[in-house]
Parts: structure tokens; C-alpha cells; sequence
């Protein structure tokens, strides 16, 4: 049990987020939208967001502080290679500058592997030595533990569980491919889905939604639980997308649980029963039946993951 | 370096195989055509050649025995669930009976990990601490090394390379799914490509030849290396699919080094420049230079890789 104090940082394209974490519990915690001026104003946001939070830790001493950010980051060198929604983050060497900046031993992560650690040490999967950790929204992220350990692979950079292909025709992805897992699973790609058949019918419930605002998935979960047809068709066909992406995940790293987590997953209860006849029908006999979670810390998963893993590499 | 002697065994769906090992060398080798009356009458076998390869060994002591079968196989329990490949392996307890039969400390392990293994520590990507190994045979299968140790996962099943769905709609896989990367990238598929090319041009050079035998990928990668058209076309789609198929592996897992084996990477330097013009255009920036390259060890690599992991594990 780690008793001490950290700070969890993350640089999103929306928020940027900083929180006091103390054995996996976050004791405080605050935000602000993102600057997208470059990351000098970033990093004079997180200064002014880290000086708020440590106040609650009083006279006690902050160990150690890091920072998940999305991919593709080098976690070896420290350095981001770019930020797809971030403009001016090319080559930032994210770790030094934390370091210098905060006086604190810095770690920098992947959101989503941080997010893993966190729902592995304190979350869904606590006590598995194998797991899957799947962040579904705006994009597809994540992060593995295998064989008792979080997997980093070369340069920190494994486990991109959105960037498999899972059709050779279809959407371009975010990281220029076509037909990834994120590009037809994602909430982008699910809101298109569902903006899509609302202005193809007008008179339908999603039809008449989008006279007054713009459609989003959200609204055909929202559909799905008021019993609309149409609504429920579409998270049918998400969940179909996530059950054959999940089943290709149980097959490359035989998790014992897949933990889901993400935007999207505020639907998990209606998405379930497709993702897992799905399973059913695409993975090999003896994968079958792994338990696929929605995720237990929310947003908090990544905080509190990097917040840990900070003090863990100190050691 | 790991200097007693140890035999390593591959059930192959063809041949069933033994080596002599010392310290990554083959030292003594036979191979039999499998019997396919059942496991008892295929122990059998196993008894005959193990005998015929430990007399190398004359009176020093083998210690350990290891065999590796196609998957999916429980390495923890080391019984396996059934061979596609062959019939009356069904919850067969494999590794007690080689233990009982043989009188060692016995393992059992996947094939394409045990190879993966092998290439490890002797082959292809010795020294690195991420690598993938991909065998392309009749079917896709293969094996993880990742932060410097060898992925098992879950029961060991991890590493299932060939059975993540690379196409929406396609040919039907031999783990029944549809589009899988072996359905659309193993040599089965290669071959079936080849045979309609034939079929559909009996004027072409394959038409020809397919008037006196039947038709396999090697006839197309023998015309490829004659100059013929078609022939290269072949070649080119199929190396496109192993590198879409690679592309998603680097994202997956990070490797260093993509080792390729199997009966297809005979032709691995006809297939490299579309391998690698795929993985340029379809993987995101900092995994575009991993280099690919073919295994060292050839059919060597799963005997060599078993015989040393079960060393290993007696320790």
C-alpha cells in the first residue's frame, strides 16, 4: 500500500485535470479547459491547477508527480512525438519539464495504459494477473497487464487497442488508416452512425431531436432506453463493432477480463448483451466466457493510475 | 547458457518431430509422419523417435522434455483442448502423460510461442527485449517477447497473432470467424489466389502448369522469381495483406523487431518491399521503420524454443 502523496495529471484535447491521489483515492481534484495557444500556457495551467490541489496535502510532502497524455508518447524518452489534437507539441520533452517545473521525480504515460494501471490496482480488476483495459470515446485507447505486469513494449508505446484494422473498406481513422477498431467503434463513429439515420428520417425520434440540436450518441442511448426502435438498432450495431474488436483483443492477449471504460460506456448495460453474442460467435472455444466489466474510477482512472505509477518508478 | 541436454517434441497436423538439444543447438533430429489413429498410437511415435535421439546423448542425462502443439493448448493445466488439425485430442492431459511416459520434467507449449522463444534466444532477435514473431504456414500463428519476457497470458493462451479480424466480410477462417488475418494472409489463402489465377487464365504461366500438377503459393513465387506478371501481382497482394496484418501488430504490442517465419517467408525477399511499403502507409509514424526480417532457425525454432523452456522452467 503506497501512503503517500502524489499528483496525477492529464493533458486532454478538452480538460486539462490535476488531482491529489494518496493509496488510489483521490483527495482533491480540479480542471480547466484546455489552452490551445502551446504548451508553455499548458504548462502554466497544470502549475497553477498543481498549486491548488497540493494545498490540501498541508505541510506533508508530495513524492513524486505524473502526467498521461494521449499517444503516440515515447514514455522511455520522456518526449511527446505530437498531440493529433493538440497543435504545437511536436517533440516536447514532456518529463524534463515537469521535473524542472514541479521540483518532483516526473513519469509521463499513455492515457490509456495509466488508466489500466489504475482500474488494475484499484478498480474492476484488482487481483487478475491478465487484463484488458479498453477506453471507448472520442477515440479507442488502453492498455494491457499480462502475466502480473502493465505492458509497455518499446519506448512505452504497445497497446494502441484502437489501431488494429477490423474492415479493409470503411472510415478513415484519426491515425490515417483505414477501418481501425476506432474509426468504426469509437463515439465519433457511433455519433456519425446516429446522425446519420436521424437525417434519414425526419419523422422518426432521433428525426425530430435533430430539429433542435445537434445529434450526438448520447441521444441514441438515450432512444434505446425510452424503447425506440431505431435507437436501439444502432447501440446493437455499436455493440456488435465492440464485441468483434473485443473478440480479436481476447485472441492477441488472453486477458482474463476485458474492464470497458470511456464515454461510451456510460451505456454499457444496454451494450452488453450484443458485445457478448458477439463474443460468443467470433472468439475461439476457450475465450468465450472472459468477463467483459464496465470500468469502476470513471474519469478517474488515468489520474490515479499515473498518480501511483509515479511513486512505483521512484522506488 | 544452458548446457545439459533436453528434448524438444512438435505434434505437428504432418509430422510429429524430436530434437536432441544443448545450449540452442540441435544436436540430433528425426521426424515421423503423424499418426492420425489417435494420441495413444501418436505417444507411441513420440517414444520411438525420443529413443532413437537420446542415444546422441549416450550415458549423460537429459533432463528435461518439452513438446509443443498447435493451439489453443492450457500451458497452466498442459492439457489440450483439441487440434483442429487432428481428431481424439480432446482434454487430452498431455503434459502428465509425457511426464509418465518419459520420466522427466515435462512442459508443453504453444507452437508458435515456443518458436517465438527460440528466435529469442538464438535465432533473429537475440538481445532485443520486444518482438513479435509471426509464422505464416498453412495457417498464421506466432509469439510475444515484451518488456524482456516472453508473453504467455491467461492459461498461456496469449498470442492468438492469427485470429484478429483484418476484413469485415471474407473467407471464412479455420477458427470460424470470418476475415481473420491467417483466413486472408496464411498460405492456405495464398494458395487458394494462386489456384484461381490459374483457373481463370489457362494461357497465363500458373494456366500452364496447372494442366500437369496442382497448384500451390510456391508455383506463384517460383513465376514471381522468373518474371512473370501475374505471378508477381500474386506476390504483391499477398505481401500487401502480411503487411496490413503486421501494421496492427506494431500498434498492438511495440516490438523491436518483427521476426517472420513459416513455409511463406521462403519467399521473404520477394515479399519485403510490399511488406514494407503496407506497414509505411498503414502504421502510425513512430512504428513505421520497425524492421522486419525473416527467422533464423527455420523448422528448428519450436524444438529448439521447447527444449530450452523446459530447462528453464525446472529451475
Amino acid at each position: 500500500m503506497n501512503d503517500d502523496f502524489t499528483i496525477g495529471l492529464d493533458l486532454g484535447g478538452t480538460q486539462v485535470r490535476a488531482a491529489l491521489v494518496r493509496a488510489g483515492k483521490v483527495l482533491a481534484r480540479t480542471a480547466a479547459r484546455t489552452d490551445l495557444s502551446g504548451p508553455d500556457e499548458v504548462m502554466r495551467q497544470f502549475g497553477a491547477l498543481v498549486a491548488e490541489v497540493s494545498q490540501v496535502a498541508g505541510s506533508a510532502p508530495v513524492r513524486a508527480i505524473g502526467m498521461c497524455t494521449p499517444g503516440p508518447l515515447d514514455t522511455v524518452s520522456g518526449v511527446i512525438d505530437h498531440i493529433p489534437t493538440l497543435p504545437g507539441w511536436e517533440q516536447f520533452p514532456l518529463r524534463d519539464r515537469l521535473s524542472e517545473i514541479f521540483g518532483l521525480p516526473a513519469i509521463v504515460e499513455n492515457d490509456g495504459i495509466a488508466a489500466a494501471f489504475g482500474e488494475w490496482q484499484y478498480g474492476a480488476a484488482r487481483g487478475l494477473d491478465h487484463m484488458v483495459y479498453v477506453t471507448v470515446s472520442t477515440g479507442i485507447g488502453g492498455g494491457v497487464v499480462v502475466d502480473g505486469r502493465l505492458m509497455h513494449g518499446a519506448r512505452g508505446m504497445g497497446g494502441h487497442l484502437g489501431h488494429f484494422t477490423l474492415v479493409a473498406e470503411g472510415p478513415v481513422c484519426s491515425c490515417g488508416r483505414v477501418g481501425c477498431f476506432e474509426a468504426v467503434a469509437a463515439g465519433t463513429a457511433f455519433g456519425k452512425r446516429v446522425r446519420a439515420a436521424a437525417s434519414g428520417n425526419p419523422a422518426s425520434y432521433l428525426g425530430k431531436m435533430a430539429e433542435h440540436e445537434t445529434i450526438e450518441g448520447r441521444h441514441a442511448v438515450e432512444g434505446a432506453r425510452a424503447g425506440d426502435a431505431a435507437c436501439l438498432a444502432l447501440v446493437a450495431e455499436e455493440a456488435d463493432w465492440l464485441g468483434s474488436g473485443f473478440a480479436s483483443l481476447l485472441h492477441l492477449y488472453s486477458p482474463q477480463m476485458i474492464v470497458m471504460g470511456g464515454g461510451v460506456s456510460v451505456a454499457f448495460d444496454l451494450l452488453e448483451p450484443g458485445i457478448r453474442a458477439r463474443i460468443r460467435r467470433d472468439a475461439m472455444a476457450p475465450f468465450r466466457e472472459v468477463p467483459v466489466v464496465p470500468a469502476r474510477l470513471g474519469d478517474d482512472a488515468g489520474l490515479v493510475g499515473v498518480a501511483d505509477l509515479a511513486i512505483i518508478r521512484q522506488r
